[in-house]
């Protein structure tokens, strides 16, 4: 079984680090500042329109290092995997992890693999840790503290296409949807953004809460306040109409292919452009700003031209979703 | 709840990196080559004699990065969690880890939790991967090329007590026993043996499938043969009378504190010197050597005089050992 895996995995991941499968990958690194991170990925089920898991395990990685302000470079893949996992289904998914790295150029270096007695976990669970190395422009990861009064709020594209298909694979939409999950890697975007402009202030991934809960823990970590406009903010026809039919407000919804930028005023415009000019910001929108008022505090604007404050979602909208 | 753990994780782990958990740590690097590895921790139970999950994520992990020839300096976390896991639980855990991370000299910098229904997942699963500096007398990690026929093998100590004591705190032994887990950082030991002597051809750390196993896997891969002295092979009173009462061969049983190194003869007995002036390496001792007979395989002289082939085992012995 353990031969099997390793044979799979060197074969699917193929490059000069996995060849010896030493305890550790060696690595010639020569810039002064890394970055590292990791997340583990749960999501049921395996399989969703647009992706999987394992598409999951290295988008989800490698955005955490690109808004970070970090090219990543190298990912870990470590293999929880419940025992009775049709090996038909581990290939396929770590065929789609290679495939997924190989687009984001990344290379999966090193991993690990544990099976557990059937009932002792679900399936599959994956872990990737990454590192990259940081932006010159970058220094240090993107930290609140750059942010100030006038910093426009732009996102990438339509929201909550991750939620959604992972609601509809569920069959917990109880019709019919045809709504992709946007998981991919955002790297090649932001590597554009930040090699073209030099007043980026912040970048987070828009995942796990949906737009409201990062804007709400920024802004609470901020002696600012944040305002959006309901209206500027994309979300899909499809979208909005199982929000509409199922009582969810899209800024809640999980993204796996979507960042949240603050930029300077001046500036804000052309990296707009420069977002739009890339197949993943096609839908880029400037949604709003950061203001004086109401500090620690997110409004919104509604399309009917009233305001409300958007609150932080108390536990968790969907269970296992990435 | 998620509020909770991150606190928590925050004020165990002290260290600059997390406070303002960006989404990924950023470091400050200045060598040329990096060491980068991950391993997935799935032990049963989570608590057993001379350890627990936590202790095991921090030095397996470290282990892994100190036996290629570097230095562990930084480690992700990456928690599973079952709901309905206690916080005290996973707060002695996790306060472990500290302890064992501060121990080994490394930050646990970046982390990630997620948490899955009662019933998907068996308490709490960890993930650690890590980042070290290569050793510069290494370069890059030790794989089998260096060894060569005279080379001698050595271990640091006593084999198996890893296993029996999981064993025992499974109560699947039937019978009282004392041994503790080995389970034991191995950096400090093997810095100090590479900045003493220059000629280590490879080292290794004697995990799960135990010694029989890692040196099996050697000898397949060298055009040479290994050969060891059961006599000279270092099991304490108490893992030997466990064996002999369940007919366990020591050889085969798992260690998380134990490293096998391959070293040129002329040196051998200086670096046997340097690990038993280490606390983690005082029962060190040199058991065998590597020959040109019998090409791939590995060869033990019994205690009575005989030879016999030592091959891999087959399936695991002991699964969710680690």
């Amino acid at each position: 079984m353990n031969d099997l895996i390793k044979e799979m995995f060197v074969r699917a991941f193929k490059n000069r680090y996995l060849e010896k499968l030493p305890d550790a990958a060696s690595i010639s690194w020569d810039t002064p500042t890394m970055a590292f991170t990791t997340d583990s990925y749960v999501v049921d089920p395996l399989f969703f329109p647009g992706g999987d898991i394992g598409k999951l395990a290295v988008c989800g990685t490698v955005n955490d290092l690109a808004v970070s302000g970090a090219t990543p470079l190298y990912l870990s893949a470590g293999f929880i995997i419940e025992e009775g996992l049709k090996i038909s289904v581990l290939k396929r998914i770590v065929q789609s992890m290679a495939a997924e790295a190989q687009k984001a150029g990344v290379k999966i270096v090193t991993g690990d693999t544990k099976v557990v007695p059937r009932g002792k976990a679900d399936k599959l669970f994956i872990n990737t840790a990454g590192v990259g190395c940081m932006h010159a422009c970058v220094k240090e990861a993107f930290i609140s503290d750059k942010i100030k009064n006038g910093d426009k709020i732009l996102v990438n594209g339509h929201l909550g296409e991750h939620a959604i298909a992972i609601l509809s694979a569920r069959n917990e939409m109880h019709f019919e949807s045809e709504v992709l999950s946007d998981c991919a890697c955002l790297n090649g975007l932001l590597d554009k953004i930040l090699q073209k402009h030099k007043r980026v202030c912040f970048m987070r991934d828009i995942t796990r809460g949906g737009l409201a809960t990062i804007l709400c823990e920024l802004a609470s970590a901020l002696e600012l306040g944040l305002e959006i406009y309901e209206e500027r903010v994309p979300v899909s026809t499809s979208v909005k109409g199982a929000c509409d039919l199922l009582g969810y407000d899209p800024l809640y919804l999980a993204n796996e292919g979507k960042v949240m930028i603050i930029a300077d005023a001046a500036e804000s415009e052309d990296i707009l452009r420069t977002m739009q000019n890339h197949p993943l910001g096609e839908d880029a929108r400037i949604i709003g700003e950061v203001v004086q008022d109401h500090p620690g505090m997110l409004i919104c604007h509604t399309s009917i031209g009233s305001k409300r404050i958007v609150n932080m979602l108390s536990g968790e909208m969907l269970p296992r979703i990435c």
